[in-house]
């Protein structure tokens, strides 16, 4: 999964462009009880206006919103979050919302930086909603470009490791190997676009359309609630629930790693099912991160990522490899494309894209009716099954609205400012990206960019109302177009893949700002103070991102090898649709042309299934583009996100008030003790310094034989 | 250790001879404590009469307090606690006290076995304390065989397996391998005796000398609060929470065995504090049973035990191995017993016996002098240091006395009865003994039975003051009398170990009779049905402990190996110790005698510094027989231990209610589900199941090699 859902460029949980409404309703049922349960203080008076709690407290101007402590936090966060994301965007691909968890520690770091200097009396200005928004915008911009930089995806498929895996023809024209400069160059160059396209419309979109963007409102309720006294108190044991469990996953992560010295060691080597089991990639690795990831995703997602993978795994790969020789050469190992590889990597090409393909109708229709049915001026939400959770604040709109929307105006930016910045960005990049990447023509650029406004806009519509981002939808189609009209001759693959790179930032931006506006409009943050805020993250996620992979990239030498730690499954898929849009299904055998369409079919009637039932069975369909994920990798992670989800499930069983407060703190604590482990893991990698001891498991016979070699 | 401290055949938590009077106050509050808590029942009643609540209940008549489905259940518990015991003694000897688990699971079993009946029309007999007190005595004595039958000290110290580490001239004269007639006709001959030797006494030390049996009180308390209704309540969740930790108990012996296929694999050869302290045995081994037995002992034997490794293994033998060459010869392995294995094992035997003498003459002249008081009709506890749990009851007592004294002096047993009992049972023991054990000379034995009641006498007495039982050191001096006197030449080896057991059931047996009279004394249960309750215990210990120990002999090849699972580390002592009798200190090289008398000396003056100096400073000094076990074993179950002690440490800054009612129940649950996993353990071993991983644990260096080999 590659995308962040409904908040392009933010830490989605990320289900592609493919994230079902009652996930995220499920979801944001979550997150909203938490930010409820959060704001207790708000108690009654939540029903009352919110805004009224924090008439007392002046708004600052927006240039005091924007504080140096602010940025110092966010820098800090977002090397944080920039490990963590790009961990997960290696290993799996999956990226659960961390919302929460940046929102938790942005109010933690400067409540206690502003506690320690007013006891210094050095406190010159308190620590407003205003200033907290601004960090939550500038975190989640950064750690953004983690995911939509492709360092998991398109731009890593450009490398040599993963062309060596992949079936085309290996010339040095369909390779890019990944390098500092470039890839902070491309992104500077190709990350702002988006942000000037849709400054002009953010009246539109959050005060005339009032947009509901759920996530964001839900981040917003958060930050409202830490403002309270008792929400801040919560917030302080929930911090304090994170602390724990951070602290407990990253000496996880070290204990761990003393038992790595080679291959196959260790505990995420532990056939903890059976070795037949482990032989078939069904095991419990004991990562707290994907244990944390399956108490925050919903749980139909963790259930249809395991049944993707016993399908996968336990009866269709056992099927085929049953063929050799037969559909395909008996003489290729069976890691070859050409040989069970290939189905495996193909079979999850058409099963993604068939999802894709469906929920990019879907949306676009919901999108373009809603649209309509606004522009005739119309209440979109009640002809749109939507997320609404400001519809119990819906009676209660005036007097909040009123206020809002009266700080939402005061700052205005300039359209003329928006429209030079797009021109002047656009120029700069047609310019030096056919520098960059010489397959990647002047003119499929300029294209490129005539369609992107509207696209970003679509995108940021369709997401207010869905919360959900097409971003990386948006990425393929530009895979398939620019690599069909390159040509595999001219080097189509990696015109394919840069071009994806081009579109994905453009719209994941663009959506990822209105948000922001959304969440600045709701905690009375100014939108100048937003837009500031995103381009500043998201320059530091330019520069933090591609430092934080190269780090991986040069720690670990096995980087996107099938069975490593870090498999990068999503490279090989993307550069594999490139191939696909550039060679055609030449590449593909018969038999695996026939799987091909039959899953992008399946996935196709699943969805349509899963729509046209009633809610209550519906969400027990499963989701085939969670299910595609473990056809590539096994279902090992499957496994620890169902410890993660049957966690959560007994703890809601046993104490619902606690497993609602603490759930996603603790899932958080989790992911990124984990996920920050992944620095000093990496150091030392670099450094030289190997683990100690190998944990090894051999079967009884293999042990024998060892035991006889090693007393010889 | 080696001892079921203050209840010679009850299952003790065993500090041999050992067991200094502080822990046993520590231990007795924490038991005394769950009684109380547990018997919240009672409520400020409590500081009434105990027996104004129970005077609506009629006491059952004896015949009716011996009821089928309590020797039902009691067999059922008695093969659970033989096993547990079993494992306990053949791992390292440490056994902790488990009165709580056998009082709640009685109490469950029959309380659940009448309610259905109940349910079903069908009960007659409603169950009482004194039926319950009947199932405590019974399993507690059956039980108690598996520590006394010497099947981890002086019994497999006899056989071929041990006798090849010892250092003794090797002959079938001074080898008797086990063999199951043998010991279950041995146990039933000598273990009845001591039960005659103390029944005309009973009298005399319960009513008039009114001795406190500080645990055996704590046992009848927590009896009696479970049949109040509040008790009930508390018991139930105990129960429940010793279910949930048995079960998980279980089923981590369960999983850990799946990757035990071949040596030095699976959790317990876990170098998890790195690969050279594993070397030097000090790693955490997973054990659920060793981390329980530590939230049972008291700190000061956590610690004792944990400093004892840390100073042998981490200096005292890396010093002496330096001298290979020097002070023994270097080309004989370090595992042989006239090489640096000898050295561990007669320093640990000169530690034991050091802290085994100054006991001993330490409770002999407490026993003495409380006795001189006592017959000149003085309350001898006002003159002894004593743990004296009734004290708070003593200004209450005399309704409740009135009542139990009257109720005990019911149900007389005469005096002709044991008398005949015990001459009748000392000839056949003399007429069959020497055919056992042809070393055994009949006059041996008359001496031994000669002595006997006098030393039963003392033993039940001193116990009743300290609660502590010195059989294991009355069975030690056996072992030196009747090997010096055998001499060498004659098998003395065989001899002394022989009359080490005879003298331990005896010594034994007679004072846990007396407890059980203590204990029926406070529950109203009548001496007969706890006369007949313990005969038909011991009768039942003396046919399953022997099968339990078969099974494990069987099942286990490398029974009593160093390194083994199951290295039964009390049996080398007792044969070293035998040996030391009957060929002197002429196998011990001279550095090792000297080291020796230092370490018998350095116990002693350990012992005077800890009993001279004021207490809250005295309990910080460590014992000395905690610290001789891992003299031999090493550090791992120590390390364990102090998990056990720490998690316990935390339970109760956390919640130190929660912590006092259910921290034994948890601990027991932990020691009952590992140590019952024995049996299906034993049981897949016999029929030729292996596991089938191993989990193994290379060094890189050796990793690489493997791999090596493995590829080629």
């Amino acid at each position: 999964m590659d995308s962040s859902n409904g908040k392009a460029g933010e830490i989605g949980y990320g289900f592609e462009d493919r994230e079902e409404l009652e996930m995220i309703l499920h979801h944001q049922e979550r997150e909203v009880r938490v930010a409820r349960s959060a704001s207790a203080a708000m108690g009654n008076r939540m029903n009352l206006w919110v805004e009224s709690i924090f008439e007392s407290q002046a708004v600052p101007s927006w240039k005091d919103q924007l504080t140096w402590r602010a940025f110092g936090v966010s820098f800090l966060l977002s090397v944080l979050f920039s490990f963590i994301v790009m961990k997960l965007n290696l290993t799996t691909g999956i990226i659960p919302s961390l919302n929460v968890s940046a929102g938790l520690l942005g109010f933690f770091f400067i409540k206690t930086w502003t506690k320690l200097l007013s006891r210094a009396g050095l406190l010159r200005l308190p620590f407003t909603r205003q200033e907290n928004t601004v960090i939550q915008t500038c975190v989640v911009a950064s750690s953004g470009i983690a995911f939509s930089g492709g360092f998991g995806s398109y731009l890593f498929g450009m490398s040599e490791q993963i062309a060596k895996q992949s079936s085309d023809i290996q010339d040095a024209n369909q390779v890019k190997d990944p390098s500092l400069l470039w890839m902070i160059g491309f992104l500077l160059v190709v990350s702002f676009l988006g942000l000037f396209a849709v400054v002009p419309l953010r009246k539109i979109m959050i005060i005339d359309f009032k947009l509901t963007y759920p996530s964001r409102t839900a981040t917003a309720h958060l930050i409202n609630s830490f403002h309270t006294p008792e929400g801040a108190k919560l917030a302080k044991k929930q911090v304090r629930a994170l602390g724990k469990f951070f602290s407990f996953s990253f000496l996880w992560g070290f204990f761990q790693w003393f038992y790595t010295a080679g291959e196959d060691c260790g505990f995420s080597s532990f056939p903890s099912l059976g070795l037949k089991a482990f032989e078939n990639r069904f095991y419990f690795d004991f990562s707290a991160t994907y244990v944390g990831v399956g108490m925050i995703c919903p749980y139909i997602v963790n259930v249809s990522v395991l049944l993707g993978g016993v399908l996968s795994w336990g009866i269709i790969w056992p099927l085929i490899e049953n063929k050799r020789g037969d559909w395909y050469p008996a003489n290729l190992p069976l890691s070859s494309m050409h040989s069970l590889q290939g189905y495996k990597v193909f079979i999850a090409i058409a099963m993604i894209l068939g999802d894709g393909l469906y929920n990019f109708f879907k949306v676009l229709s919901r999108t373009l009716s809603g649209l309509y049915l606004q522009l005739r001026n119309r209440d979109p939400s009640a002809a749109l099954p939507v997320a609404n959770d400001s519809k119990s604040s819906a009676a209660a709109m005036s007097y909040d609205d009123e206020r809002r929307s009266q700080i939402f105006l005061k700052d205005r930016i300039p359209n003329w400012f928006a429209l030079a910045g797009y021109v002047i960005i656009a120029v700069v990049s047609i310019i030096i990206l056919p520098h960059m990447f010489p397959q990647l023509k002047w003119y499929y650029i300029l294209v490129i960019y005539l369609f992107a406004p509207t696209l970003g806009f679509c995108n940021a519509y369709g997401c207010g109302l869905t919360d959900w981002s097409l971003a990386p939808t948006y990425g393929k189609l530009a895979i398939f177009v620019i690599g069909t009209w390159a040509g595999s001759a001219h080097g189509g693959v990696i015109a394919g893949l840069a071009a994806c790179g081009v579109m994905m930032n453009i719209v994941s931006t663009a959506s990822d700002l209105t948000q922001d506006f959304k969440t600045g409009y709701l905690t009375l943050a100014s939108p100048r103070s937003m837009f500031v805020s995103q381009v500043i993250g998201t320059a530091m996620g330019c520069v933090i991102s591609p430092c934080v992979f190269w780090l991986f990239y040069k720690a670990f030498k096995d980087l996107g090898q099938p069975k490593s730690e870090y498999p990068v499954p999503y490279a090989l898929v993307y550069r594999g649709m490139a191939v696909l849009g550039t060679e055609g299904f030449s590449s593909l055998t018969r038999q695996c042309l026939q799987l091909c369409y039959g899953f992008f079919a399946a996935a196709i009637v699943i969805n349509v299934v899963k729509d046209s039932l009633p809610k209550r069975w519906g969400r027990f369909v499963p989701l085939p583009m969670a299910m595609a994920i473990p056809f590539y990798l096994g279902s090992y992670f499957a496994i620890d996100m169902c410890v993660g989800s049957l966690l959560l499930f007994v703890w809601e069983k046993v104490n619902k008030g606690k497993a609602d407060a603490f759930g996603p703190a603790v899932a958080s604590g989790l992911i990124c003790g984990d996920g920050i482990w992944a620095l000093p893991n990496s150091i030392l990698a670099l450094a030289g310094v190997n683990p100690p001891i190998c944990m090894k498991f051999l079967s009884r016979a293999t042990n024998v034989r060892v035991d006889k070699f090693l007393n010889s």
